[in-house]
């Protein structure tokens, strides 16, 4: 078996049990490459989750609330703009506008200063690790004549069940944080600027833990109970699977992509299965995140191997194992959150990676063909988005865009 | 100007001048009591807010989650039971087996075992201050034919507006935890149990901040942007507040009373009031909650005070004007959340009280009549409720109500 480096190259196309012994991949999916142990000098280092909440920077090399582990609750808004009622020179201005706007806005509220005019600034000042993260569709990317082969539009998979409340907008704002009335608040005043040039197309409120985590290890559980994210990529690994390298960027350097997708789990259905149907679905235990073949979260995940009886440990339909990453392109960054509303509960499947068409897309056709679990979930919501790259002193969000578009 | 113990006897009627230097009462209200130093030594401790997440006991003298400063997060859980088709003594049973069987229940989730046939105890394993509390309305205690003249029912209020989904239940169930995902698995691991035997009235969701609390000092931000619970009674002030004391006990030994209030606010019509507009309908500044008659938040709220022309400082029809407690017994422990759903944003207003009669009762009847702060809410929802005295190894949530109903 091969040695895996912790930054392997982008074009080793790993076999099977090459690609198990990279390290097992979770519920969710797509976290194979091996775990770094220093972050890139270069970047902003990944938040420390058990540290004291402050203000998170705006500026930087990348926008703030990617590289860092997720805050204890998160919004997505989602905003699309008026631009079949503008000719193109129009809406050139109207997008350049919106973002010189979201700039101030979300240097504003990450300092804690409350945005322009705002009503209640005081409910800003709490250090909560806010974070306001802008991205935007490739229709936005289309009026701008900006050309790229990393987006384009999420393609529709087998079995999804898509309801046009969650689906693709024209714009993005991650807001995450740690206290959930300092969130209300940026959310509002957000919504409030945008009131009048945007639509709403959507509001999604997830959450994950405490903003001190009162479990120890990476990843939480999401309402069927299971460990989410035990081996999603953290330091150098993270970096690169979510923004590239110089030789390899994402859609634009300094900028990633971000897939949403809302993932509908049947709790009550979820309800009738017993563990050993659970860890059979998953190929992992619900007790402690161990692969069906392994003992320990962080054993790999080797679809070699036989049980007592003398058959797979981890089935072949099981999620993990249609999830494992076949490239080590196939790496993602989950970044999401569990949600909870009267009528529905789920995930706010949420990662980030460099190039999702050689990604999250095939990882989710496999998925979407078999997957174990498929009984038990329904994506009912699907969008794709370029996130802008991060801004320097002085500039604003998008600005390297709208520097090499053609007029 | 009469000097005021720790503890006033609680026949003393206060003067308007003697009441405002006992303490300033906050939006909200009903927490004019001087607060104490020291806790009763025969009580738990409240909670310190910074302190680690940890489990809460389940047997005490009182029931957790009443006394502690409150988690970041909570759900208000109505049920109603099924007792129009029993006879009285079929209805006894049935209460006293609910009861049994959250006794059980509450004391598996505080402890962190997940309750009977739990499909994913592992989300309670987390240390995160989950607290279950319990309690009965009117319609239960009458079932049991147990006397008390501390509960009754809540009158109407001039002004409200009640939704009849949030009105009183036959049993209320509080839960509260500084961990989002482990409060949604404690929710429905008793939801489930109680499957059949009960109907779910409402579930009502609220949160206030971040486990580690990120702005020092008591209180919360409400959505208003008021800081609310400046005042709120600490320590030995506010068990006698709550739970009275040997000689006046609430409607039992080692009981109190919840009144839970569902309060909508107009956050689009207060974003048109500008900062003078609000400090002057509250009575106390959004920048620091300081009252209008003093430059600290801990400066007393005096009606006497005026202003550099000569006009009073706070107006009578001021928030804290109105609610300023006209007598000891008008103490109230508020322990209240913020709402936000689609539609409505608001208070989940929660009161801990030894007698509502003596204490919310007329302090809402004063609002309701007059209070700058009318023309932006609107109470949606209202209950009332007697909590159960805490319970001791071996015995069940209200035993000691059952021991004492006559057959």
């Amino acid at each position: 078996m091969r040695a895996v480096n912790v930054q392997p190259s982008r074009r080793v196309v790993l076999g099977g049990s090459a690609a198990a012994a990279i390290g097992g991949v979770f519920a969710g999916f797509g976290a194979g490459r091996a775990t770094a142990t220093a972050s890139s000098s270069s970047a902003p280092q990944p938040t420390d989750a058990a540290h004291s909440p402050r203000f998170q920077p705006f500026h930087g090399k990348y926008q703030s609330g990617i590289l860092s582990d997720p805050q204890a609750h998160a919004v997505f808004l989602g905003f699309n703009l008026p631009l079949d009622a503008m000719d193109r020179t129009e809406s050139i201005e109207h997008i350049r506008s919106i973002l010189k706007m979201l700039t101030a806005d979300a240097q504003q509220l990450m300092s804690g200063r409350g945005v322009l005019a705002d009503t209640e600034p005081e409910m800003s000042h709490a250090q909560s690790d806010l974070t306001v993260t802008v991205g935007v569709g490739q229709s936005i990317l289309d009026v701008l004549g900006y050309k790229s082969s990393a987006l384009g539009r999420l393609p529709e998979f087998k079995g999804e069940k898509l309801d046009a409340r969650y689906g693709q907008s024209d714009l993005i704002i991650q807001c995450c944080a740690q206290d959930p009335t300092v969130l209300h608040h940026a959310v509002r005043a957000l919504r409030k600027n945008l009131r009048g040039i945007t639509e709403l197309a959507f509001s999604q409120s997830g959450f994950m833990h405490a903003a001190q985590p009162v479990r120890p290890g990476p990843g939480f559980r999401n309402l069927f109970g299971q460990l989410d994210g035990i081996n999603n990529p953290t330091g150098q690994a993270r970096e690169l699977a979510v923004f590239g390298d110089a030789q390899e960027p994402s859609w634009i350097t300094g900028g990633t992509t971000l897939v949403l997708r809302r993932i509908e789990m049947n709790l009550d259905k979820w309800d009738e299965v017993d563990r050993a149907g659970r860890d059979f679905a998953l190929g992992r235990r619900q007790s402690d995140g161990s692969p069906l073949s392994g003992t320990k979260s962080t054993d790999p995940v080797d679809l070699q191997a036989l049980d007592a009886s003398g058959l797979p440990a981890i089935a072949a339909h099981a999620h993990i194992a249609r999830a494992k990453p076949e490239t080590a392109d196939e790496v993602l960054w989950r970044r999401g959150y569990n949600y909870h509303e009267t009528q529905s509960s789920g995930l706010l499947f949420a990662s980030y990676q460099r190039e999702p068409a050689r990604s999250f897309i095939p990882v989710q056709r496999r998925l979407a063909q078999v997957d174990a679990l498929n009984e038990w979930i329904t994506h009912v919501g699907s969008a794709l988005y370029a996130i802008l790259p991060g801004v320097a002193e002085g500039r604003y969000l998008g600005e390297e865009v709208f520097s090499q578009i053609k007029q």
